[in-house]
């Protein structure tokens, strides 16, 4: 059947964006307060670039076919020029340290903060559009620099919120296996980026299953076969034993790593670093249970030159099920000493942090550290049209006295009104009438408190009699009261 | 000739997207920071929607064509649905609404941040990337909930820092032009469409311009011909004596408009509105000259319904070559009572304003309002590789008391050290190499002392040998000496 009727939008966000109204959105600006509070006491400056970035800037998603969307959300530009929203803070650094470089102070620190966008399948709390805030010192070599970003992280988690057991912060560093591989006789690169994959999937596979896939490959329970890396049977046993160096102190895994990695210059210069990264969190109070050498940590395929760092949350809490829930991952970052090159045809050495804001949140949230509700305002009932004025002048005393209100203003009745305000999760309601009026009175309703006794009392009827809370003071006093009711509700 | 050098690309923003630093930023988030907090006092909570919204959702850009970027930056979603960057908060508002309506209680206060896209034509100061910050009133008819919109924005304004008589906030009802042409026997949608056009020009034109438009047509200089409304002469004249209605008071304008509209129902309408507007404003405290009815102002062309707000600022500021510059608009509104009904179907009256905190940033920084350069850290000096950790410890006592603090980790001399300090603009850099160490004595740097009197002295060299502000202090002094000089810097 066909219909005249003009065929209406459906309202509908596109997949894998959320809305995110005023309880969740007040977990995350605390987190970003917080955090940016971190780093501007560490001297980085705040930068904010735009949404788009020129496909060819943003590296490794090269426009190569008609429409290059491949992980990105790519458009063309009217010059014909393919844009793509960026899908992390780095790639746009690189781009405008490279652009700007010759204004810039060096070493250039800066941090920022924003949505970046994957062009991504999406799943439960998995978004194509999630908030980073970074922090990266572009123009240092220093392992210094790279200990400063790490002890950053560890106090902008803490002062995030998260208790310090919650989470740790591991660190490894990409000279030390290039250097063992070298040194065991693996030189070609794709061999090397094998290995890496393969170590990658410890966590999942265990020992046996990255020795596998180290060597000829390995078969799943599924009996699909994954080629492995063909390393030699030595380089698989020293590989290995380097992802399992891991000990109780930085010091004590250094010492573990040195014998295991043996003589080559990269892996030597990898050693060094840690060691003077250690120094450093140590100058910095940064523990060694907060911050841990991992040599199984390998953050990322191409990217990173030299020390990476990955935050992973040890809190396991329940999920909405109640099954358990592993949040993993919530931030990472590392050495990239090749990046601003991709531009200027220099090397300029960079490192950065990363953290997973939206992760972030979900974890507090989940720990019980973001459930505050957003309160509302104090709700001026709107009873009798005539007395709208005074409804706004009621409004503006509490607004001066810097206490939120609002006069309801659809076109309700009462109860409807009271309701208003209880799902606005409003401290109170004040009432004036044309009785109030006349006797220069206003009745005050403490919404929490008939909220704590409505829980208690099963019989509404009885609730609504016995109105709890609810007072009628001279108009003199009114200011002092609903101020009151609203202090001890926050 | 060909090369084999692989190409390298060029860093460079797509055009009309802005990188800023943290001085323009700082601007800007203390101005949302000011709205913000108006808005929650207002009783308007925080809502967040994503960048992309499907394409017809935005409404007055559906995907006629293969790629409707017309307006917007458009792009295809791998199931073929076309999305786009929201180009204003308000129709991602709508869509939201439509959605979630049974969830929301009513009215539904939402205040909201954020970039919006224009793909449009970049210029100077004209930028395809721009914050806005608007609060809405979603469900509420009456026109209290329009004066209390124009009340915030006036507080808003003043929050965020421009002085009352920096800015107006001017005030329209479309039921008044309508009811006047129906009066007049203009009764043809796309002929009030043209009258608006020419009433918009009003600024630009002036009155005979205006009359030429409502007419036959214009003739401008270059010869160009515009086809004009083509309505009769009495309605031209009603027209022009309503468009310069305006008195000096809100009321006294009232009457005049009384005068001129001449009783269609739509017009008393729209003159009840805003006498019910001008009572709410004068409880609200906003005064007859920083709100005005003005008839004169359009706003936009299709979207509105009924009252239509427009703030100006009246300020009038030299340029960075000296031309005087007039800002013009810095945010605008009204009522839009069909926007969620192109959804639902469902009439869903509402009322909003946008403050344009790009153009709001520009004026105050042009005023001499927003001028304060971003401080940098206190900067520890990197003289002595051995003493790095000792730096490290330095930088932390200063971050303990709240100070930013941070160690040099380029890799430059001295002389190279200070320059960095002195253009990061920090108060202070502290100096202690071999001797300091051994003597156990700290030396630090006025930077402000040291800027001030350079700007006074021309002998670079009478000024190296003076040292003004140079101090070498016990170890136990240094702190207290350091935190004196950031807070009389601040």
């Amino acid at each position: 059947m066909t219909t005249d009727v003009p065929s209406r939008p459906k309202a509908r966000a596109p997949r894998g964006f959320q809305d995110r109204r005023a309880d969740a959105l007040a977990v995350e600006r605390k987190i970003l307060a917080a955090v940016s509070r971190v780093y501007e006491t560490y001297g980085f400056e705040l930068l904010e670039t735009g949404a788009l970035e020129y496909a060819d800037a943003l590296g490794k998603f090269l426009p190569d076919a008609d429409r290059p969307n491949e992980g990105v959300f790519a458009l063309q530009d009217d010059d014909d020029q393919w844009m793509a929203l960026r899908y992390d803070l780095t790639a746009p650094l690189a781009r405008f340290v490279a652009e700007q470089s010759d204004s810039l102070p060096k070493p250039f620190r800066r941090y920022a903060f924003g949505p970046v966008w994957r062009n991504e399948k999406p799943g439960p709390g998995r978004y194509r559009e999630f908030l980073q805030c970074d922090a990266d010192t572009i123009g240092s070599d220093r392992p210094e620099a790279d200990a400063e970003i790490i002890a950053m992280a560890v106090e902008g988690y803490g002062a995030a919120g998260l208790p310090p057991s919650a989470f740790t912060l591991r660190i490894n560093n990409r000279k030390l296996l290039n250097g063992l591989l070298t040194a065991a006789g693996v030189g070609d690169s794709g061999q090397k980026l094998a290995v890496l994959r393969a170590v990658d999937k410890l966590d999942r596979l265990g020992a046996t299953g990255v020795a596998a896939l180290l060597g000829a490959g390995r078969k799943d329970e599924s009996g699909a076969f994954t080629k492995g890396a063909g390393i030699a049977s030595a380089a698989i046993d020293s590989v290995l034993a380097f992802v399992e160096a891991a000990r109780e102190t930085r010091i004590a895994t250094l010492d573990r790593l040195a014998q295991v990695i043996g003589g080559s210059i990269e892996g030597d210069e990898g050693l060094a670093e840690l060691s003077r990264i250690d120094d450093a969190l140590t100058r910095l109070g940064v523990a060694d249970d907060r911050a841990v050498f991992d040599p199984s940590i390998v953050r990322g395929l191409e990217y990173y030159t030299g020390a990476v760092f990955e935050a992973e949350l040890s809190l396991q809490t329940p999920g909405d099920h109640g099954e358990p829930v592993r949040f993993g991952s919530i931030g990472g970052g590392g050495r990239y000493d090749d990046l601003v090159a991709r531009f200027t045809g220099q090397r300029m050495p960079a490192t950065g942090f990363s953290f997973g804001v939206s992760r972030l949140a979900a974890a507090l949230a989940a720990s019980g550290g973001g459930l505050e509700k957003a309160r509302g305002p104090v709700v001026i009932l709107a009873l009798d049209g005539a007395l709208m004025g005074e409804y706004f002048a009621l409004a503006g005393e509490l607004r001066a006295c810097g206490v939120a209100a609002e006069v309801y203003l659809g076109s309700s009745g009462m109860r409807a009104q009271m309701k208003y305000a209880d799902r606005r999760l409003s401290p109170a309601a004040v009432i004036m009438g044309g009785d109030e009026m006349a006797a220069g009175t206003v009745t005050i309703k403490d919404l929490d408190l008939g909220r704590s006794l409505a829980g208690a009392v099963t019989d509404n009827q009885t609730w609504r009699d016995d109105r709890p809370g609810q007072i009628t003071v001279p108009r003199a006093e009114w200011l002092a009261r609903v101020r009151r009711i609203v202090e001890t509700a926050a």
